[in-house]
């Protein structure tokens, strides 16, 4: 996450110029826009705009005049209320816009998030930066044997210091030769006068997917909690969850109510399906329940006594 | 457009609270924030919120740690090259938020637009006011002869008078037993003890489509446009047309660059077919054009002699 | 849903082209291909078209060159796992078309679902018919004392007569004044020749929010089962849940294997919160929970116990 | 587009399982039905499914009972008058899902249409074939030297053959590396008993943009027709440009007269700006216009002079 001096300079002379705004306006997330918040080893999130806060979320629910209710409890109340009942548009009306450094495989996952605006650093127009992510040893895990779509243990030794060496190296060398095609000098001359140079948006192809790449990127409130209790999840891999996380401390800062009732409806709850709700109305009457006559598959079985903490045997 | 004293209250209030943001900030637009414009004979619009200005979009086009560009030359070359090359994503990264009052039948063609967020009203929750739009008289037309979805010459003498006549005493007749039915008195009392009163999900099914709703709407800078070049266009109905010049208006307080760019490319500049790009490089070299060898049926012949002011004959 | 005589005979000429086709097909939808299926008391929902089945979702999630699992037990292990993860992707492969008629009240709050297509009958254009639905007496229900939103006892003699009444002669007067207005006689002349006759697009604003209006409705599987489970639910209006069920025998008839596991987990399912989820597993082992001490509200406690099955006393 | 027998075993096999249906079927399409057509060196597209054809289109515009009129002729008129006029819903009825392998840096810039469905094949769960894209002699352009955004000449000899080189070499040898990390032996063995093998959701960074992919994609014909206006234009990148050119051919076959509409008014059409259409009018009129009195920027002239056919000096 290394801002040029250019770019922190940038950052920090915005962050001098202050407006006067009818708007409502949230103080403890103006104290965050604009700085970079790390992730991963050279990414960030950084808060580039905001439209609203927990009040305007009751303002549009009421189609009110004013701003909301008289008090924050009132205002608690009905946030909650919408989430448990799924009445969604009225979050709709909250709206965030972020700057994102992150791996292109990571937004490769990430875009497939639709409802959002996104304008993305063109290849084809300018000259990617040469900074790729290398997972953190505890984060090199090997496949897992039982999912096919998670990690399992950390590798150790020999063969995780071999994994880093070949990521290093390949992305390095493809990094070069991405460069030794272009062959751009400076002042928009040649490098080397004996070649013409490969158009960028050819050269790019030799590039490793763990480079990064940047965007800005902007969604409302109710599709931000959507995505972040997608990718906050345990079942996400861990390099958008360490984003996901980031996104999720911002939320806390902007609309401080809503994301008590994010964590305690969408990404703290939880969905029973219909058998399961008669397994838990069966238990707490104290009936013992098992596998075989709970009506439930052996691995949503499973993954049942594990969300109730019961003995699944 | 009558306010109700509580709620020209309220937002005068709200109109003398300031508060000191980073954010981009535009004072042409907060001038008129909170205040409603009129629109029809009881309608309005309000700009509830905003996000972003022109310096928005080139920031987001340049995907840059700071704001824009230095110049505002280079700004609005740069928008006018976004727009014309139909790069719409970065006014996809300003949004604005209204609260509207309006008749229900434009509010029906108004929700087509699907990429927007909405929260209207909600008449099985509350009760609707007593306000529905009549046409002033100059807008009372007849049926187009010519097209099936146009209107011709304004009505005049006794048609006229017993149109307006009409659609004044149903919607007040309506409007009164849709009252009835709900048999609600002061302090949540019924008006009428001896009757329970209908549930208002139901009772609402009597009013008429010229009652007034209101919604807040929410939409971003790019789908505005959109929305404004569908309908402040000559084939769109008058009553929208009202809405749709209120948001143009709107539009030139905000973005001055774009909605500049958008007058010249988007609702004043035009479309041309394959065969009519054909049929104009022939007039320009001088030739004779007629229907019959322009190889355009005869209504495209016609509107395009009509956009090129030529004599169609 | 009186169909015309000229309609029926359409429809039973459709159903007598039959057609090859390579495409997956099912027999149990193409047996109710075009039939209307009522709904309310002019209502109905007819299936137009379908794309894709069961074997399709499989397909698509697998990325297949050829057409699912050999299985179908394998086909609804998969679906049954796609749904619990919400990987909904797979079934937005899906697609189906319908031809509804519906109250105009009802279609208000149908059209707020924005991810679907839609063509409306447009009365800006052609005259709508003189049919508006009139609630069953046992549907005639007063405003509920607990829930402002929601429906109580039903209404009984004399007020559930003058309600009906009231209703019949509102919506038959104002159709009646609009066919006035519209002046319009036989083979396009004038009923009135003294008069011009008011264009198609105002005179519709006399009409009730109880008249029928049709379209085409264009969905893809995962939001039909979105739509379904929150109109079907028994916190949604009657008159739409009325459509809601018919759409939930058109997913059984269509994908059975999915309609199945949108019943186990979507429609029949239900959500805990983070602090339900700790009431659930302390009721399990056995202990005495109160809403003092359950860290719920009154009325989550209320609702959570309903769910359970226990005395929330 | 090397499909592996089993792979084409399986197209075969599909292709001779013919079902009955009563829905719109569209012969020209059912040819090509599951075939691979070849784009770029590895990659195709391949229809999978269908919904609607010319007709439907005519049937949801006039949300009819029966089918669409009557006659062809008819049936093009209004579909040209529909497009004309923008009136886009009703192309949304007809929707069509492909197969699609393409190389990772044609995905990134195909994924940015949001209003479509997509499966991708999943690398956190299945291992990626060694399939790379490499381009054909004749499109290894150099960097435009006018765009920034486009390419200049054909780079020749020992430049061109540089290139290939190290596009070829380091895919290969990224490739083998990701090969060796994750240490997958035969029947769920590791390869290297010593290792744990390195997770696939990690591994995979290590790839190089131009390796293949493949997923399902499925959209509705508007939005197709825009995809395909957009990224057929000359200003695409060749390489997603191939891919749309296969498109365009499938569109054809499917939707032959609104295909025929498209290439009229959408692909084959042109924007004026309202400053310039006051210069062609200028023109037509037989006056002289310069770029110093058109009102035009020089960049804007030149275009439209090009566009004209006229001389901009």
């Amino acid at each position: 996450m290394a801002l040029t001096p250019e770019q922190a300079a940038e950052i920090d002379r915005l962050r001098t110029e202050t407006h006067a705004t009818l708007r409502p306006t949230v103080p403890a997330l103006e104290d965050l826009l604009f700085h970079p918040l790390p992730a991963l080893d050279h990414g960030f999130v950084r808060v580039v705009d905001y439209m609203g806060d927990d009040g305007a979320i009751v303002q549009a629910a009421r189609v009110s005049y004013g701003r909301g209710t008289k008090r924050v409890s009132e205002d608690r109340g009905l946030i909650n209320y919408l989430i448990r009942h799924r009445h969604t548009t009225p979050f709709e009306m909250c709206e965030i816009k972020f700057h994102v450094k992150l791996p292109i495989f990571v937004a490769r996952q990430w875009i497939r998030h639709r409802t959002a605006n996104v304008n993305e650093y063109s290849a084809r127009y300018s000259i990617l930066d040469n900074e790729f992510y290398l997972p953190a040893p505890e984060h090199l895990a090997a496949q897992s044997d039982t999912n096919r779509q998670g990690r399992g243990a950390v590798l150790e030794g020999d063969e995780a210091q071999r994994v880093l060496d070949l990521l290093r190296e390949d992305a390095t060398r493809n990094y070069g030769h991405y460069l030794e095609m272009l062959n751009e000098g400076a002042e928009g001359k040649p490098a080397d006068p004996a070649r013409s140079g490969l158009a960028r948006e050819l050269a790019r192809m030799n590039l490793t997917l763990n480079l990064y790449t940047q965007w800005y990127w902007k969604i409302d409130l109710h599709n931000l909690m959507h995505f972040v209790s997608l990718r906050a999840d345990a079942h996400a891999q861990y390099e958008i969850r360490a984003y996901a996380d980031v996104l999720l401390h911002v939320l806390e800062r902007w609309v401080p109510i809503t994301a008590s009732a994010c964590r305690e409806h969408i990404v703290g709850g939880t969905r029973l399906s219909a058998t399961g709700l008669k397994v838990v109305r069966r238990l707490i009457k104290g009936e013992r329940v098992s596998q075989a006559d709970s009506g439930l598959q052996p691995r949503e079985w499973r993954e049942l006594a594990a969300l109730l903490g019961i003995d699944p045997a």
